[in-house]
């Protein structure tokens, strides 16, 4: 049977491809990742990657989205060409996801009061005697000082247990409920905090006695080879047996990442004794198998309102068997467990303080806490912030502008990575936009000037062209092609900054609040961190409020998963702050159509200032 | 290599028999009990069997425990005797237990206010819509009224469920926790009680809506390949894989009674939405694997005062995987939930007249209700009362002298079924020593008087005989050999019922009554309800009460599991009355020895008339 050996590079790994498999599939059986938002349907034309032997006729696709003189150089598309005989090198270099390193993994600890409600004690219990027969599990019970059932498995060892070390016995408790007696393996009670993002995985280890951090460790979401983004997912989860492989990948990748920090931590995941999860809605439900195809379409209604809670030897985590594990409850289909967590970790509460806390993302999920309560929704942004969707768009990653200046009348560009400018990442866009904007090389409209129309620095002005695909900007000179700013470019953006801008009006709309009412605006999640706040209000993504009022506060998904892991009420907190938040359904909402038309123009250049 | 096969009669099982294993061994393969309370060590004789081909010289203990005679017609003992090449018949005919039929299965239906909490209802939820969005879970919470959290698989098909049927669920609920969703398989709610006795194992499926009974089945406790009695089986738990071998033989015959059932009953065992099972202490341990080694020593501590609660799939019980198992609380090491479930359904409480209740087995165990509380205590009959250690003693089976009176100046027999005369089972054993005792035949220190002492019956003289074991009384003549009671077999009756009559006094005396404050004696158990009650309690077995005091209640542990599963209240007030019993321990009571050697007495003739 004819087969090739594909080795990527840089990693090295090699693997057997068997016969008429694309690259994009050999890299699956590597463990490794190809971005591609369309999930290898050959119309997004992410997947590009180098061959060193690019043997094959391109397919349409390929013409499609590659140059001639990137054809001629090896590049194909992951998804659509098959390797030769042989060992082929392929060089996966930009554009393919590692995400390792570019994940928020920031954590504030020692900010909660530890009360995890997880403890360890080491009880002695009165010897049994003709004059004391108390029962083993009864004689336990009074020393605990409860009337705890223990499990089969414990009730089994409990005989042996006592008599084997003098009636002297550690139990390890979860609230009333025995979780482990003996010795636990190994000295410390660990607990697990986890951010299940549709892009990255966010794990963490910590100490339930002390709170402190032993670890926390990051990787691509390996479901991505089934879609970059939400929807992809639920659409696979509704094919024959996807939403099982879905799980099963999601909750392999969390696995190994619990087993990697509780080996750095010199222990074995049993040890850890809690675990609290949360996700978008979409992702809670498939880490749990539980359907997720309600979510694609109208009403969107998901089915974990109230999470989820159970034992880990129900849910497959690595963890100790019976170690609880927590699902954050959801508001709604797009507002999940993640946006609950951050309104945890936000601190949001109704109050006479406005609050907006906004996470940018493909969705991005948006909640006003004010005197009336708290409201809550969503808006789809679509992948443009993510670098999907526009001509040289990419993730944060090596290669990408990340930040824009205008200076000296030209651009001044920081770049990722000591590597050539490959592509614009979302905070780049942003930036780039609001110079743009500043300089008038932009309109109110979103339409590109031509230099005749305006004056603009000379610098600026020498990057204008009137390309076949219209007006456009050019970055940078790539040594392949010119890194670019189209004005589709400009189009896509205007979309995904039209949704959130609409969200936010709607919710200050519906609270009755003007945005100078605003006291804090919070920022969250990868992209929102990476935002330059100014560029981003003076083109509207962010209501106009002094920037003093617009403060970063991190992974605050995460952060909340580490706050209910570490302290029972802050738990008990999500609980009731998921029921309280009134949720604001944009979709068919009257005034939606408006305020999103209105949100993608950019503000007077003078607003805000 | 050497085999041997082996067909056992009369049931015609056949099994090849590995080189070397016995003919008990071979039996086991076969799923086979052979009796024999030593458990194969050769020394109690009853295991004896007739081979086709009785190959070898005898062992001995087989010289030991059999005539020249029995030797002869091929008769060996089933823990001495290998099996040669060739096909080998071996009768297990007599002696050999077969306990179907023979165990009570009297069981009274509604009597009891059906409320066993576990219900099934259809309900229709509000269709979703963008007005009401709220998640599956909590659509499904509001409509059950309750915050209950569902088990990660039935969340997994809530939203397929829901939107397959219309918005309408069928729902299975006991108490708050939901255990299925979607149409049960099957039409009724079925529940399952059983009573784990060291001999035998009674288990009935029931409709728990209705309460009725949909069929009660028995079995002899295959356990009893490794020992008749408890300490045999608790001896056996010590040893490596004792434990799981015992939890195996038992839980696998219990689910086998189950499916049988269920399958009777034109279903499968997956309707059994919840199963109550009582047994005693160690039997419990067992079923459970929980190591019941203490047991077997001073000071007979066991482990499961609160008993187990726990959902099937965690026991391995062939029901439902969520279906609640009770397995009911226990006062002491020997009084266990059996005695429990007996209280319970013979209505035991505190209170002005005074009750007690006695189940006669191996072990007896005892519980007296007054003014003042209840007291339980429990006393080491040994097995004589099942037949064992007596020359011809044996269980109440074919053959089996079950009843004795004095006619026309001679004894006639009761014999069980239509055979010779084998042996004489408990019940006999009682009779015949009340008709001797009141005959004169028998003096109050047990001593069978010779024919010249005392004026006996003529037919009653003529069967009295000196042996080389001593005096004697032959019932029956034998084709092998008489079928006798001897001095030693009365002495070993005596020692059983010292046992039982010392644990009465010493309730009485614990409680300050006298046996005429007695207002009711209750039987419970296989062996009291076969009891003539005059007998006993001329004999001094029960107390010297009128007889219309006495009163058999059946299988009263099988009863009280009954009524726990069908009603709810009723299994809370088996853990108060649990709780509420004092036990009293005879083990190192300072009246004990006292009271057994009063005990053994037999009272005078006048006595209790």
């Amino acid at each position: 049977m004819k087969q090739a050996r594909v080795r990527f590079l840089p990693g090295g790994q090699e693997v057997a491809c068997p016969s008429g498999a694309t690259v994009r599939e050999a890299a699956a059986l590597a463990g490794l990742e190809v971005e591609g938002p369309c999930a290898g349907q050959g119309t997004c034309g992410k997947c590009r990657v180098r061959l060193s032997d690019p043997a094959g006729e391109p397919t349409t696709a390929e013409r499609e989205h590659l140059t001639a003189a990137e054809l001629a150089h090896g590049y194909r598309l992951a998804c659509q060409v098959a390797p030769h005989d042989g060992l082929v090198r392929v060089e996966l270099g930009w554009r393919t996801y590692r995400p390792e390193g570019k994940v928020l993994l920031s954590c504030r600890s020692g900010e909660v009061a530890v009360d995890s409600g997880v403890r360890r004690r080491t009880v002695e219990l009165p010897p049994p005697s003709l004059a004391d027969q108390r029962p083993d599990d009864l004689r336990l019970a009074a020393q605990l000082g409860g009337g705890t059932m223990l499990p089969r498995e414990l009730l089994g060892r409990l005989p042996g247990l006592l008599r084997g070390a003098g009636m002297r016995l550690a139990v390890v408790e979860d609230g009333r409920q025995v979780l482990e007696l003996g010795p636990p393996p190994g000295d410390g009670l660990w607990g697990l905090a986890a951010d299940l993002g549709t892009t990255s995985l966010v794990v963490g280890l910590f100490d339930l006695e002390s709170g402190r951090s032993l670890g926390v460790a990051a990787r691509g979401n390996p479901q991505a080879r089934h879609g970059a983004d939400v929807l992809s997912r639920i659409q696979q989860a509704g094919r024959p047996g996807g939403a099982t492989e879905l799980r099963r990948l999601v909750l392999e990748a969390v696995n190994e990442l619990a087993r990697e920090l509780a080996t750095a931590a010199g222990g074995v995941p049993e040890r850890i004794f809690r675990a609290v999860l949360v996700g978008n809605t979409a992702m809670e439900q498939l880490f749990l198998e539980v359907d997720p195809t309600p979510l694609g379409e109208a009403p969107y209604v998901g089915a974990l309102g109230g999470g989820f809670s159970g034992a880990a030897e129900e849910v497959g985590l690595a963890a100790h068997r019976r170690a609880r594990v927590r699902v954050f409850p959801t508001v709604a289909g797009y507002v999940g467990g993640d946006t609950v967590a951050m309104l945890l970790a936000a601190g949001m509460r109704p109050g006479s303080r406005a609050r907006l806390a906004v996470d940018v993302g493909t969705n991005g999920e948006m909640a006003l806490a004010w005197a009336g309560g708290i409201l809550t929704c969503s808006a789809a942004a679509g992948p443009a912030f993510e670098g999907a969707n526009l001509r040289d768009g990419m993730r944060a990653e090596p290669g990408a502008v990340a930040a824009v200046r205008l200076t000296d009348g030209d651009l001044s560009l920081r770049v990722l990575g000591d590597v050539p400018v490959r592509g614009v990442c979302g905070s780049g866009i942003i930036d780039l936009l609001a110079v743009l904007r500043r300089a008038g090389a932009v309109d109110e409209t979103g339409r590109l000037r031509s230099p005749g129309e305006v004056r603009l620095p000379a610098g600026l002005a020498r990057r204008l062209m009137e390309t076949e695909e219209g007006r456009a900007l050019r970055l940078a000179d790539g040594s392949v092609r010119d890194v670019c700013l189209t004005q589709a470019d400009v189009r896509q953006v205007q979309l995904a900054k039209g949704a959130i801008q609409a969200g936010i009006d709607l919710l200050l709309r519906e609270a009755g609040l003007a945005p100078s009412d605003l006291r804090e605006v919070l920022l969250a999640g990868t992209f929102g961190n990476h935002l330059d706040r100014k560029s981003a209000r003076d083109l509207g993504l962010l209501p106009q409020v002094p920037l003093g009022r617009i403060r970063f506060v991190g992974n605050a998904a995460f952060e909340g998963a580490r706050l209910a892991l570490l302290n029972h009420r802050m738990e008990e907190e999500a609980d009731r702050l998921a029921r309280s938040c009134r949720h604001l359904e944009l979709s068919g909402h009257p005034g939606f159509e408006e305020a999103f038309l209105a949100g993608m123009a950019f503000p007077p250049l003078e607003a805000g200032r």
